[in-house]
C-alpha cells in the first residue's frame, strides 16, 4: 500500500501546483529533484515572484533507511528497524500582507516491524486577521473532517492550537487550524473515542490534502488585489520574522529534519523571502495590528 | 566578588557603547530597564538605523535565583542550588555589506556550592571576506589573549570554529574568533595545560570586553563608506538569513535563554532588521560570494 500512497501523494503535488500557477497567473514552479542518501528521494517545487505569490513551495518526498538513533528515541522503539516515509508539504508566503501564509503537511510513515500511521495539518497565518476568512476557512476543514468522523475536528483543531504555538512570544502562529500525528489503522485515536482502518485513514488524508487547493486559491483570489500601505508591508515583513522563528525554534519536523541529515534547501523552503525584527515592538490598542496580536491565543473558537 | 565582577560589566557596556555611538556618529542607544522574575535584571540598550550601524544591541544583565531542572542537567549538578550570572552581549548589524556583523559576549556565573566560572569570546561574520581584514582582526584577537597565556589563543580559536558552526549549512557562520567557556579559578584549562586564578581569569575577561570597541570602531571606520550595489546589498540579507538559522537553530545560548523563559526582545535583539531567504542560491566560481562561501569552514590559520 505503501507505493499506492505515495503515488498518490504525488499525484497531490502535481494538482495543487496546477491549480497556484492557475490562481497565481504568472509565477511557474520550478522543480528539483534529489535522492536521499539512505535512499528514495523527492520532487521539491518552488515558485518565485508570481504575481501573487512571493515565494511558495511544494515538496513530495518518498524517504527509506534505517532508523536512525535519534528517530528510535523518538518513536520509542529498541530494535534495528528500517522506516518508509512518505508526504507533501506546503508553505506559501504572498506578497500582499491581506492574503495569508498557508502551511499544509500530509505524511505516512511505515516501520518494518509492520507498525504504520498517518500524521498531518493545515493550519493559516493570516498578517492581519479577518474573523469572517477566519471562521469561513475552519468551517471549510470542519467539514472535511466531518466526513470521517465529527470527533476530528475538534481534537485536531486543539492539537494546532498547541502544536503551532511560539512559546517564548506566548503567542500562536496564526489562528491555527487542524494538526494530528500517529493515526494508526485500528487503535484508539487520542481523544476521538474511535478507530478507523488504513483505508479509512488513508481517505481522510486524501480529503484533507485535496481541501488545500480551493481553500487557498479563494483566499487568492479574494485578497490579492486588496490596497495596501507601506505600514501594512512593514506589518508583514514583522509577522514573517514570526514564523522563522516557530520554524526554527519549535516546528518539532524542521529541527528532526536539520538534525538527521534532511535535505535543507527543502526543508527550509518554508521561511520567507524576505522577514524583519524590530526590537520590542509595541502596538496601539484600536490598531488592526493590536486586534490581531489579540487573537493570537490557544482556544479561539473561530466557528 | 560578583558585586565588582557586574559593575564592571555595567561600566564595560557603558563604554562600548560610548564609542559606537561616537564612530557611529548619528544612532543612540535607547535603553530598557528590566527585571527577572526569579532575581536580578538588566539593561538593554539597542540602536537602530544609525549611519553605520543599522541594528545593534547591546546587553548588560545580572540575574539570580535558583537553579532550574534543565539547569541542572547541563550544569551536572543534582543539589537545589542557587545561582548568579551576570554579563554584557553584543550583536552588530551594520548597513554597508562591506562591514562585518560582529558578536561579543563575556559573563561570570556562580553557584551556592562556590563553584564559578568565567565564559564569552567575539566572533566575526564577514558578508565579504577580506582576508587581510581576517588577519588583522585574529591578531588583535591573539594580542589580547597572548597578554594572559599564549595558549589560550589556539585553544579558544579552535573553540570558535567549532561553536559557530551551522551544521545543516555544513559551513561556519563567519571566520570564527575566540570561544571559551567554564574557566574554573585554580582548575585546569581544557586543552590549556595551565590553571589561573580568579583574578587572572577576571582580568583576561576585562581584555576581551576591552579589545571589543577598538576592534569594531576600525571596521566601521574602514569600510562603511564603501560603495556598493543592490546585488552585493541582496548578499548581505542572504548572509544575514544564515545569522538567523545560526542564531535559532545551533546557539546554546539563543535556545537556553528563549526555553528557560528569558527576556525575550533582550536574547533576540541579536536578530538582523531585515533577512532573505532564496531557494537553492547556486554561486558562480570566481565571484566575490563564492569566494566568501569556500571561506566558511573550520580550521582556517586567519594568522
Amino acid at each position: 500500500m505503501k507505493h499506492e500512497i505515495s503515488e498518490y501523494f504525488k499525484s497531490l503535488q502535481d494538482n495543487i501546483c496546477k491549480s497556484i500557477e492557475l490562481t497565481d497567473d504568472k509565477g511557474k514552479f520550478k522543480e528539483d529533484n534529489w535522492q536521499h542518501q539512505s535512499g528514495g528521494g523527492g520532487r521539491t517545487r518552488v515558485l518565485s515572484k508570481g504575481r501573487i505569490i512571493e515565494k511558495g513551495g511544494v515538496n513530495f518526498s518518498a524517504v527509506e533507511g534505517m532508523v536512525s538513533e535519534s528517530l528510535k528515541k523518538m518513536l520509542k522503539v529498541k530494535d534495528d528497524l528500517s522506516f518508509f516515509a512518505t508526504g507533501v508539504s506546503i508553505v506559501m508566503h504572498p506578497e500582499n500582507p491581506f492574503v495569508p501564509i498557508i502551511h499544509m503537511n500530509v505524511r505516512y510513515f511505515e516501520l518494518s516491524d509492520g507498525q504504520s500511521w498517518f500524521g498531518g495539518g493545515i493550519d493559516l497565518t493570516p498578517h492581519y486577521i479577518d474573523e469572517k476568512q477566519a471562521k469561513w476557512f475552519h468551517t471549510k476543514l470542519k467539514t472535511a473532517c466531518d466526513a470521517h468522523n465529527s470527533n476530528f475536528y475538534p481534537a485536531f483543531n486543539k492539537w494546532a492550537d498547541d502544536y503551532f504555538y511560539i512559546e517564548h512570544r506566548n503567542e500562536t502562529r496564526g489562528i491555527g487550524g487542524i494538526f494530528y500525528d500517529y493515526l494508526k489503522p485500528n487503535q484508539e485515536i487520542s481523544k476521538t473515542k474511535s478507530s478507523h482502518s488504513k483505508d479509512e485513514l488513508f481517505a481522510f488524508t486524501k480529503s484533507v490534502g485535496e481541501s488545500f487547493a480551493p481553500i487557498y486559491t479563494e483566499l487568492m483570489h479574494g485578497n490579492y488585489s486588496k490596497a495596501y500601505t507601506s505600514e501594512e508591508k512593514k506589518w508583514q515583513l514583522l509577522r514573517r520574522g514570526r514564523y522563522v522563528e516557530f520554524n526554527l525554534v519549535w516546528d518539532r519536523g524542521t529541527k528532526f529534519g536539520l538534525e538527521t541529515n534532511g535535505r535543507t534547501e527543502s526543508i527550509l523552503m518554508s521561511l520567507p523571502p524576505h522577514a524583519d525584527w524590530d526590537y520590542n515592538v509595541e502596538l496601539k490598542p484600536g490598531t488592526k495590528e493590536f486586534e490581531t496580536q489579540q487573537f493570537l491565543k490557544k482556544g479561539v473558537n473561530w466557528i
